[in-house]
């Protein structure tokens, strides 16, 4: 049979190992797509700059990107070049060509996707991106496939490997600064690394996510994306001693009111299956009828588990699935998950003098926040005395109005930080999982 | 577009599950599928017991699962009747005559999938079984077409929900013939639940999923398979004091060398992925290139979780896919589990009187296993001292030639109970997880 055509745009990490792995194991490659795949041609940034290509591949390498989605010679486009205004170009550019295209660019998809799946559907062609949202977990795969026809009702997801790993630091008592700096240092964080901590990159995959759930697009400021800068070694001890994990959770809620979707740093059980993913690793937790819950959990980031994704997406599209997410036409009715009830942690820091707990209880009953508990460790700096509230459940949106009159002030010290206290935490104590004890 | 014509050889939970999945959900169905799908004709056993069957399906309902097979006017048999003779002969009739087939079955498929998989392959038809292995878990499609075409090295999987809650119960301190009574009493297990505890289940699911991870049948008695029927809840007490969790683990492991399979109760780390699979639920850990590593968890049983299964295949079926494992014809070198030096738990129930120990560690030693700790919890019955062993990594097949000098004798009150222990738990203590106090 005739060998499937493939272009690269972009040769770094993925690329190189995409264009390795089809090398190396060309004859399995070949068994699976039902033809041969052949790297014939590859456009860079930076054409002089010398390109091992492995054998038995011998492709044109120059730095005409739109060229080669032009080129007749070529059956499928793999964009790895990232960013927007480009990818969105070539991705339009090459299906217009009546190629196939597969791509590994959250960012393109998420912000130009309509456009570009409409391209896709009007040619008929693939645009297939499942190394977008969390690398090498097969999770839009499981979406379009492995599951029968029934709606998935909620997604609970780590999406940023990089905030879930700065996360863990944090709970071993490495300071913010300090862990995001080793973060960059070991290769998990970008250079710039505000997209990971502001919860942005996770949107933009939990975007991708809810046009294949929900059959249609959301638009990007319909969800309430919130980050984990302001997170601290003492937050997470507090937790820990309650037996509680913090991780940065990207969600997805579906109601017969309306779809909910939200990023940000939540409290989990120990006991959570959310709770024992590490480092980098990414992890979805699917639930609806009739399968009941599915948790994916796998690499979300590296070139190696993202470029398999590429690898299989080829494949995919080499036997003529076309991946093209549906759409129903139906805009669901997008609420903020800020409405939801739940108990909420807040961490106050306040200077070490008389009436500071009742002014803080005040501002918060005004806005009619009922307090479940609060503590005060002892032996602290008198200027900066860390105070711990949880809530009774109260909407995010009403916590917010009350902790939005406490300022730095003759009370307080710095601005509260407070986290949502997800619904697993609400166990019976010692059913599950540990507790760290409460440090000194 | 013609409707698929399916029939159903058996309508109970699962059955009924289909069926109204399939009426309540037939435009999604029929978009997922390409075609409408319809209920055309049910066997049951006893057809002349009333079996509603929801609009708009008017199936005719008989006790001729073999005609049913052979009707020209049904293109898809779903066989749930369960057993291996009746369903080997029905579904070889129906892909003789022309029809794909989906079933929940493993039985059937671990011990007579040779042929029935070339009887498929002959007749061009799809014999698709994803129900059959971890009910809710897409892990044959995950298998099948979300991974690239690269090999997985190593399968770690929790495949009996029964099993699994029952260990969850000795943790809790239940005995074992209560946890099985109350798991019978709950539906989690049959009446006969020696299938679930001497790992035969799970064996039978992970020679299906061997045949696809190797390409090539695994033949059943090359799996070294153990059962959960000895633990005790003082060994969960024991593991649970140094940060382990004990599972039935099914585990495939390939080599250079060889490939070993096996099932058996093994300690993990508490902060491993498989650690927090609580109740029936199932799970897989796969493992190599260049993916990494990928967890599966969801349901493994019950009603709606299977019969989601059963529709997602029926919908690939009718998609054309025809999911028959690949045969590479080469068989592997099947290897012995035991073979692998792991540190092993071994519990002695002994007399306290002098030179117990001794006599114990003499007889390890004339095997050349060598011991790291022994501990011996105070204040027991001293007609049946536990004591507990951690050996340094030795084959399993070598310890069991040791523990089979050791029986119920002048020191000895019972057959000593070893457990091999994951290399998860060899990390530095504290490092993740919590452990429990050690009860008195």
């Amino acid at each position: 049979m005739d060998p499937l055509r493939i272009a690269l745009i972009g040769y770094g990490t993925v690329g190189r190992d995409v264009v390795a792995w089809l090398a190396s194991h060309r004859d399995e490659c070949a068994e699976r797509a039902g033809r041969p795949i052949d790297v014939v041609r590859i456009a860079v940034a930076d054409p002089d700059r010398p390109r091992p290509v492995p054998a038995p591949f011998t492709p044109l390498v120059d730095g005409d990107a739109a060229g080669l989605c032009r080129d007749p010679d070529v059956d499928l486009v793999v964009e790895l070049a990232g960013g927007v205004e480009g990818p969105e170009e070539w991705i339009a550019l090459a299906l217009e060509s009546g190629k196939d295209v597969v791509t590994a660019n959250k960012a393109v998809l998420a912000t130009r996707g309509d456009a570009l799946f409409d391209r896709a559907r009007q040619h008929g062609r693939a645009l297939l991106h499942e190394a977008s949202v969390a690398a090498a977990i097969p999770v839009l795969q499981v979406l379009e496939h492995g599951l029968p026809a029934g709606p998935v009702d909620r997604v609970t997801a780590i999406l940023n490997g990089t905030s879930n790993r700065i996360l863990e630091r944090l709970a071993e008592g490495v300071p913010f600064d300090a862990a995001v700096a080793e973060a960059q240092r070991d290769g998990f964080a970008e250079a710039d690394p505000s997209l990971d901590l502001s919860g942005w990159d996770a949107a933009h995959k939990l975007a991708l996510l809810a046009r294949i759930v929900l059959g249609t697009s959301v638009p990007l400021d319909g969800l309430r994306v919130e980050g984990i800068e302001r997170v601290e070694p003492l937050d997470l001890a507090f937790g820990a001693h309650h037996g509680w994990v913090l991780k940065s959770l990207a969600q997805l809620r579906r109601t017969s009111e309306g779809c909910s979707l939200g990023v940000g740093p939540r409290w989990i059980d120990s006991g959570d299956a959310l709770a024992t993913v590490h480092d980098e690793d990414n992890a979805l937790l699917l639930e609806g009828e009739p399968f009941g819950r599915l948790v994916l959990q796998g690499k979300g980031a590296g070139g190696a588990p993202t470029a398999g994704s590429v690898v299989a997406d080829i494949l995919r599209a080499a036997r003529g699935e076309r991946g093209v997410p549906p759409t129903t036409g139906e805009s669901p009715c997008i609420l903020d998950p800020g409405e939801d009830p739940v108990r909420h942690y807040v961490r106050f820091r306040v200077k070490d003098r008389p009436g500071v707990l009742a002014h803080c209880a005040g501002v918060l009953a005004d806005e009619e926040v009922s307090i479940a508990s609060v503590e005060q460790p002892e032996g602290q700096d008198a200027a900066r005395v860390p105070v711990f509230i949880i809530t009774h459940p109260v909407p995010t949106t009403r916590l917010d109005r009350a902790l939005a009159k406490l300022h730095p002030d003759e009370f307080l010290s710095e601005e509260p930080l407070r986290i949502p206290i997800d619904r697993s935490c609400d166990r019976p104590s010692g059913a599950t999982g540990g507790s760290a004890p409460w440090p000194e």
